[in-house]
């Protein structure tokens, strides 16, 4: 795996960075085709909206730049992009000298078998709850130890992808993606004020269908919504959409809907 | 600040560390004395009841020698531990041949006012909460935001600490420091099922006033009924005890029963 620091190849850091103490820093998990980092501009403004709820001064410009060399050299693959605080002695407080630390990492185009997007997969339903925490809701932040727990769960390949709930039970996303149901042709997906990663592929498929004229819906939901549901898919910016077949004892089929925005998906990721 | 990354002196540490990329880990802050590091055993048992939990396969004994190796190194200071699941590739899921990195810190004893111990502190109040997670309650894990956050709050010195409710308005602990009430006699502590850091020194002056046969309740409290107790005081396994005099518009007075838990402190961390 190859990897710059501070727009330096450097496969190593210093064990005082506080993405390491602390997980005190923001990623984003970029699909890059061509040499081009795709939804390159959605990556970055998440990003930055991290950075200003952490009150971590990113120079914009400067990842921006470096982000695209290293895509050019890439070609195809997944481009990890870790911003932290940087390097600082022992203590939570913040040094306002501490320089965020810029660090890109390349890995190849993941291997998922073809059926996830063209039959659907089966979501595993996870034990593990995401915590309500407004505060970090949203943000793609380094504190993933829930996420971590809740993949461990199973290992069986057929289950493609883990269902989280929040404590309340509310329904709110994969374990490393976002997801949609499909009722009375709405296009709804669970609100992320509590828990859960705002996707960029979540806002684009939002985005694009508003545009489409679809009727589009942000709100709470159980499980018992996501079982009504006349259509389910999971959704992120390296793999597009899948459709859901099966969580628990629900079943769906692959609907109109979601081929649609799947299709919408599939260019934006691959153009 | 000199560190070993698994028993070998190194200050830098792979970017694929899980603990970078998810907060992947655990840790531990000792005082470290005439190169004896305090309360040892008590660190290692909450280390090794994390490493359980996050399903994470440390070599104690190992880490037993090497951090007993740089401490008698390191003399006076505070010793920082940290695992963490070791290098991987990009995703949650844990590979079980992932080999737990251990890496030792050395810091300098922090020169805390004399004052903090001896008359006693005055803590903010953070408006940050901890998010309910029963998952993660009482582990000392890297994912820190939180605190991170909640410390950013304050820069004024004459808070020596923060205060920290739930999500729920239930009192819990401080940023860096467990707290305890003294009511009608009896010592009190918030219960730590849902959130919080279950300290090493919390549990050591526990058990310390249940053999003295002092009552001891853990259990949920609210600001009322701190503002009701008639002592206050926050510990942890670096500065020991010190008396808290106000926090909001409450005020208390450094009382018998923390005088003599600062004591047993003392002698446990200076002995």
């Amino acid at each position: 795996m190859h990897s710059w620091v501070d727009g330096v190849s450097a496969d190593v850091l210093a064990v005082s960075n506080r993405g390491l103490a602390y997980g005190d820093g923001l990623f984003e998990t970029l699909l890059v085709r061509g040499g081009r980092p795709r939804l390159f501009e959605r990556h970055l403004a998440r990003l930055l909206d991290g950075c200003q709820r952490l009150h971590l001064p990113l120079d914009s410009a400067l990842l921006t730049e470096e982000a695209q060399r290293f895509a050019t050299a890439m070609g195809d693959g997944v481009l990890k992009v870790i911003v932290t605080r940087g390097d600082a002695p022992r203590g939570y407080a913040i040094d306002p000298l501490a320089a965020p630390r810029r660090i890109l990492q390349a890995a190849p185009l993941p291997a998922y078998p073809s059926a996830h997007a063209e039959e659907g997969v089966a979501l595993f339903q996870c034990a593990m709850r995401l915590a309500e925490q407004p505060a970090l809701a949203g943000l793609k932040h380094l504190n993933r130890l829930e996420q971590v727990l809740a993949r461990s769960e199973w290992s069986d390949p057929r289950w493609a992808e883990g269902l989280m709930c929040d404590t309340s039970g509310r329904v709110i996303e994969g374990v490393y993606s976002n997801l949609f149901m499909v009722c009375d042709g709405r296009l709804c997906t669970p609100a992320l004020a509590r828990c859960g990663v705002a996707g960029v592929m979540r806002a684009e498929l939002l985005a694009q269908a508003q545009a489409l004229g679809m009727e589009t819906l942000v709100a709470d939901f159980s499980l018992d919504d996501l079982a009504c549901a006349d259509e389910v898919f999971v959704c992120n910016s390296v793999y597009g959409v899948w459709p859901v077949l099966t969580c628990g004892a629900a079943r769906w089929q692959a609907g109109a809907v979601t081929r649609k925005l799947q299709r919408i998906a599939r260019e934006l990721l691959d153009a």
